[in-house]
């Protein structure tokens, strides 16, 4: 059976260019929490935290090593110079795959978390004090609210909570209210990891640019789901992370306006990011360069490169299409239940994902029931910690989609609560 | 013939696990210059840009991405405890290959260059001010030296620069006037990537330690090629990176010692680095998570894992060995020639690169014309701008060798430098 005519996408297919998938794990559930026996084929619903990799992407990161692997920028041999044209036309890519105008504007950074320091340290450092306001939202993942917490207070400047309301969904009025002429940075996330709430970016970042402040926008859920065009949302800066899109672990970008990341001094010191050095003085290489000191992650650009390849074959869109559709069905299979809490907005609103609990039920303890049944989710507070005492729990379970997830799988997922409720009656 | 009779170590055997090694490149020497045909074997002599990877750390790469990729330190379930393992494995094969107490001592960034700055900034910004000095020598490498020289800058901290004497040595009796009570950081290289010193690191820790300071020794260049033992060097911090030791791109090690990490405040803000996070308030995870902000360089500190096996089956004496025996031998060789200057120690004292010029022919050219004789080395500054200032030239080429090089390999760089001569005379 073909799953072309059944789902957005070609996931049968797909699925094979996937080798973990194969793998079996947990599935001898007479001795559930005490270890398995790798029965039963992996059902991976972790995709918020890490993707899986296909045979592309790891192919690509074999031929750099086994074909042309050398440091770049700084060798005149031949290898060198095909791996800094690679590494270049990896930025190309990203440039291209969010619509930002050129290589000069895509920063390649070890993750999303780097991205966001990068951005708080030489530009919120430099430019931050009191009197001056950041304002960001109670969703927000720790790499962004930790970091402006942290850089608020060393500069004097204020942080402000735009609040989530009932559904999951930022109140506008109380954005309207924060952001003000005080404000010189708002920060923001597309799609959150833990509400799977798909946010107004372009209208926050224009009330950000109405009272003359920057907008950043966390895309680490988004890029690697919908189509994302920087243009459009006229964001200032922009960052996600390669390893939740298809790709490696080791790469991050940010995105930045070109005049913008121009004005910025740099941020990490090292070699490839200078022109000039004697023993007194410094100057600085060109965007991007100015912000990538030291060898960069070569392979793993390259490997993002494929992985964007990879998604853009099948097409944001459909990519898009496939995750609300399977959203869609958890939220509705898993609200059958009265004593299933789903967080964030309705299922026909939102990201590839559904956080819950159960009654009862701790979200560790299912998550730990659910690995005996070989399904992987993520059961913590996904780095969103104080949006958690928000809403009023230490924890919740997380299911979240890719491309290569089915309805059999949720279904398996279902099931598998259904048991843990059993269990735990 | 085996080389296992004529090589410290058996290179014949080791050039197998590494499939690059078969590559062919330039070899058109008519059209010098003009581009190449890819018909000659590669003769790689730029290892201290980066080194070449071997079947063994590309596999365990493949594996992971296969196996067990998830994200680490976050989920229950299977996948993700297999990843956490392996990755706080990969810490304690560091820790033990270094000599260090622990994982709580390793702290994986993407680079060496990275490294330095999270010293310099978690530290350096906390802790200089006026009055103080960072003693650093003239032979650092721009990661080191523009890191320190800018927050100086910043700090009002003043820096000082140890000199190198005419063999490329640095100059003790300079060392013991610049380091004084007014000094906090000694920072320097422990093997200089142009000169081939090895500096006496304990000695100036030593001296760091005498007037209260500490010291900061950058191995990029010397834990890929020799034993290295930080508690004999008794080095405060120790940096280094992966791509360099076999390992892949994207992951460096900073080692620091438990009390003084454990005194800083951390660098990274985000996901994985904090205990509890509020609106309000943060607080920190335990060494050496602290560090370790977001989605780590799983794969690539895995692999790194395998690096340092594959390294340590050989023993790092023998690379030792191998590497002083080559870089000798080159030595010797390109010392027949009055033409050529060598920078740095005597053959029988130093690591395994050469840096030198050959009078009337640029760097640059030379390096391309080897390349047509498939003899890839680098020349440039080798972000040493200001060493090369004080050497008396803008530029120099570099051949550097590892432990799949021989000297045959050594045989054919001199005869390209013998043919470029000819061109340009």
């Amino acid at each position: 059976m073909s799953t072309q005519d059944t789902y957005p996408i070609d996931v049968e297919r797909i699925r094979e260019d996937f080798p973990i998938l194969d793998r079996k794990v947990g599935g001898d559930v007479s001795t559930a929490g005490e270890g398995s026996e790798d029965t039963e084929p992996l059902v991976y619903l972790d995709n918020g935290a890490t993707s899986q990799t296909p045979k592309q992407v790891v192919d690509s990161i074999v031929d750099y090593y086994y074909g042309y692997n050398a440091n770049v920028h700084r060798g005149i041999h031949q290898l060198s110079q095909e791996a800094s044209v690679a590494y270049e036309e990896a930025h190309d890519r990203v440039a291209e795959f969010i619509n930002a105008n050129g290589r000069e504007e895509i920063v390649f950074t070890k993750n999303t978390t780097e991205a966001m320091n990068l951005v708080a340290y030489a530009w919120g450092l430099a430019e931050l004090g009191p009197g001056d306001s950041v304002v960001t939202t109670q969703m927000e993942h720790h790499a962004s609210l930790v970091t402006w917490q942290q850089i608020c207070k060393r500069t004097g400047a204020e942080i402000r909570f735009i609040e989530v309301d009932e559904e999951g969904r930022l109140d506008m009025d109380h954005a309207a209210e924060l952001i003000d002429d005080s404000t010189e940075m708002v920060s923001l996330v597309h799609v959150s990891n833990t509400l799977g709430t798909v946010n107004p970016v372009a209208e926050i970042t224009e009330m950000a640019h109405e009272v003359g402040a920057y907008s950043f926008v966390d895309g680490a859920q988004a890029v690697p789901t919908r189509p994302v065009d920087v243009e459009a949302i006229d964001a200032d800066f922009y960052a996600f992370s390669g390893h939740k899109m298809l790709g490696p672990t080791g790469i991050g970008v940010l995105y930045g306006k070109e005049e913008i990341l121009e004005s910025m001094q740099p941020y990490l010191y090292g070699g490839d990011m200078i022109r000039k050095v004697t023993y007194e003085e410094s100057t600085w290489e060109d965007l991007p360069w100015k912000f990538e000191a030291g060898t960069p992650s070569i392979a793993q650009a390259i490997a993002l490169h494929a992985a964007i390849d990879y998604l853009e074959e099948i097409g944001m869109e459909n990519v898009q299409a496939h995750e609300e559709m399977l959203a869609e069905y958890a939220y509705d299979r898993l609200t059958e239940y009265d004593d299933v809490t789903i967080y964030g907005p309705p299922g026909d609103d939102r990201g590839g994902l559904v956080a819950f609990n159960v009654d009862g039920v701790h979200a560790h303890d299912l998550s730990s029931i659910l690995n005996d049944y070989a399904v992987a989710i993520r059961a913590g507070d996904h780095c969103t910690q104080p949006l958690h005492d928000t809403l009023g729990t230490a924890a919740s379970a997380r299911a979240s989609f890719y491309i290569y997830n089915t309805r059999e799988e949720i279904d398996k997922l279902v099931d598998a609560v259904d048991s843990a409720r059993e269990l735990f009656a």
